[in-house]
């Protein structure tokens, strides 16, 4: 089979699938979960054979996100049985208008069509994209790092099998060779929706050769402004939080921009490098994604300075304002053009479980479709029902 | 200024305008709007000269298309501040979730930023994009077609001259060249959607040079799928009004599908005749866009065949059935995957101003961002706003 034989397969039972009944959908959802726990072992032992393979090969984190445990499978399990009790995300009504006598019109959610996800290393990732593909009533073709091959192929087979015999398997695509998504990028005909999941490198190398919507983010360059307003102790938590808490998250704070009336500079400075961060002071390091224990700080003259900072070296993801002062929390809120604008909160709660989404298809800084951590809603699009009695423009009968 | 000085500047104006007070924003467009009547006499002659230039030159429908006068001047301005009294589109929350004690998440419309609109000929939309423009907080370059350059310059230069001195006239810019053109193009970086307005070519050309997301239509080829279930009165009323209305929309009906068991077949063929429509009979003709008074006719075996001949020949732009089955129907709307789909109605529905969006930005046949006819809601995007009281992820004081 192509890769536009793959995509076509997954598009036509994409089309079985989300005409199946509610329930039935969400039952399907519940046999993948069993079949998980059911195929542990089978499962596990390729994840070893990956594992061994990778000894020597792969570095420490990457070796630690290949590994699976039976633990980590039957989380999986109970994540996906979540999700399939979940709201039906498709055919809910999203506006409803009579636009003549018996003439009615409803905006309703229906699925994409087809899912390209490309993801790295982690083959935990597989069995959540296939469940939210599955769930969004989406065709998928999934792409896993060749580190993760087995481990890959056997998930795969498991999940798919537990389809039978509702849906066909090609409704999920696995594919395994970089040649294989050169070929997928360029189906703009058929592939609705491209999610890239991995490093910034991976992320823009993907933007830049396809013509498919790219959902995700390449960078997370996330500001914390400190207003001349702010409590010291609210300003120290929140630093810390947000740049201690997991420092490679793409919501970590990467810059600290502090008021030039702010009293506590050195006391957040001294608190970042007990915490173990190495702090940059300096112009040439602004904008940087530093990813681990380091930031840089930048002092501003007020608050227009720090919206200008943001919009000048952000990414657009998130950033946030510790002040007291309400009038210049609203005027941040207001202004600062990012996916996600906070006030005396940690950069950190940018992410889709946080926010309460059941799911997290991953964080967009895009402004279409999707903006900021997406759920199930960012594998659906509309459709327009009308429903009349014979109407017509030019007559009106 | 090069194109991309302008696109910037048009964003830094952007800003301006979309923190401006509600009240002030409409206050704007109802100025633009008294501007165009109040310079008509200026705007005219610019156009009577655009006209006397294109004698002999351009086209009949082109010239039609071309010419502006005082009652389509005061129609324009009278929709402009229809516009002026529409609901404010910005920081209306869509969401809302209390994430903790105190810790408050609201998802809220925002500008997108930066519209790139193309549009061929018709110098009035001009000042309806415009409008949409200021209304919904974004900067705009327009680029109109070279016939109407004289027209162009005019309405541009009383539509800013009337945001003075609120906005800087950088929020809309004017380019004149196909080479501007190319150039806007590739700022990826700085502009948010591109909206062509015109010919299928122009739309195609445009989707196939730029990373920009491209909100629009290429091909109109609609269906009107006549059940074997049909009431033979409704139908032709139907086929008629989606064929005859307006037969170069893209809302138009371009192949007309019967069901074998369908008894009308010959009485709605020599109604479409009767009304000076060719019909097209045959293979050759699936899937055509004929733009005027021809269509095609095809024999479907069933429900099935049509919906797989709709998927297949279609542009999933507008699919309507007529039947009086109310199970077909169902089937029907539940399994075409076209931006519109329609039971006994007309095809010519599918409009922004019919739809009740209060204005129409174009008609998507893309899933992603906004799809089918696009109101203010489709140059919007959302962000994530949260309010807490020194909220951390690790800690949770």
């Amino acid at each position: 089979m192509t890769p536009r034989d793959q995509a076509v397969a997954a598009r036509i039972a994409g089309e079985k699938l989300r005409n199946l009944p509610s329930r039935k959908r969400a039952s399907l959802l519940r046999r993948v979960a069993s079949a998980l726990e059911f195929n542990a072992s089978q499962i596990l032992a390729a994840n070893q054979q990956d594992v061994r393979d990778g000894e020597g090969v792969l570095s420490d984190a990457l070796a630690a996100r290949l590994e699976l445990t039976l633990d980590r499978l039957e989380s999986l399990a109970d994540g996906i049985r979540e999700l399939s009790e979940m709201e039906e995300p498709i055919g809910r009504t999203l506006r409803q208008t009579e636009l003549a006598d018996g003439l009615n019109l409803r905006q309703v959610t229906s699925p994409l069509g087809v899912l390209l996800v490309i993801f790295e290393s982690r083959p935990d990732a597989l069995p959540q994209v296939a469940a939210l593909a599955l769930r969004s009533g989406n065709g998928l073709i999934l792409k896993g790092g060749k580190e993760a091959a087995r481990t890959n192929r056997a998930l795969h087979e498991v999940i798919t099998g537990a389809l039978r015999p509702d849906v066909p398997s090609a409704v999920i695509g696995l594919v395994e060779t970089r040649e294989e998504v050169g070929d997928l990028l360029a189906l703009d005909d058929v592939i609705d929706l491209v999610i890239p999941r991995g490093s910034n490198a991976m992320v823009r190398h993907i933007q830049a050769n396809t013509q498919i919507p790219v959902l995700g983010h390449a960078d997370g360059i996330c500001h914390v402004y400190v207003d001349a307003a702010a409590d010291l102790d609210m300003a120290r938590d929140i630093v810390l939080d947000a740049k201690t808490d997991y420092p490679a998250a793409c919501n970590a704070m990467e810059t600290l921009l502090v008021h030039a009336d702010f009293a506590g500079l050195e006391a957040l400075i001294s608190a970042l490098r007990e915490a173990g961060v190495t702090v940059h002071r300096g112009a040439e390091d602004l904008g940087r994604e530093y990813g681990d224990l380091a930031c840089s700080v930048q002092i501003v003259a007020d608050l227009d300075a720090a919206i200008d900072h943001i919009h000048r070296h952000g990414s657009g993801h998130t950033d946030a304002i510790v002040t007291a002062d309400t009038e210049v929390a609203a005027a941040f809120l207001q202004r600062v053009d990012s996916a996600c604008v906070f006030h005396n909160a940690s950069t950190r709660f940018a992410d889709g479980y946080r926010f309460g989404l059941g799911a997290e298809v991953g964080i967009s800084t895009s402004r279409i479709h999707a903006r900021g951590p997406v759920g199930v809603d960012g594998l659906l699009t509309t459709r327009w029902l009308l429903v009349g009695q014979g109407n017509t423009v030019s007559t009106r009968r």
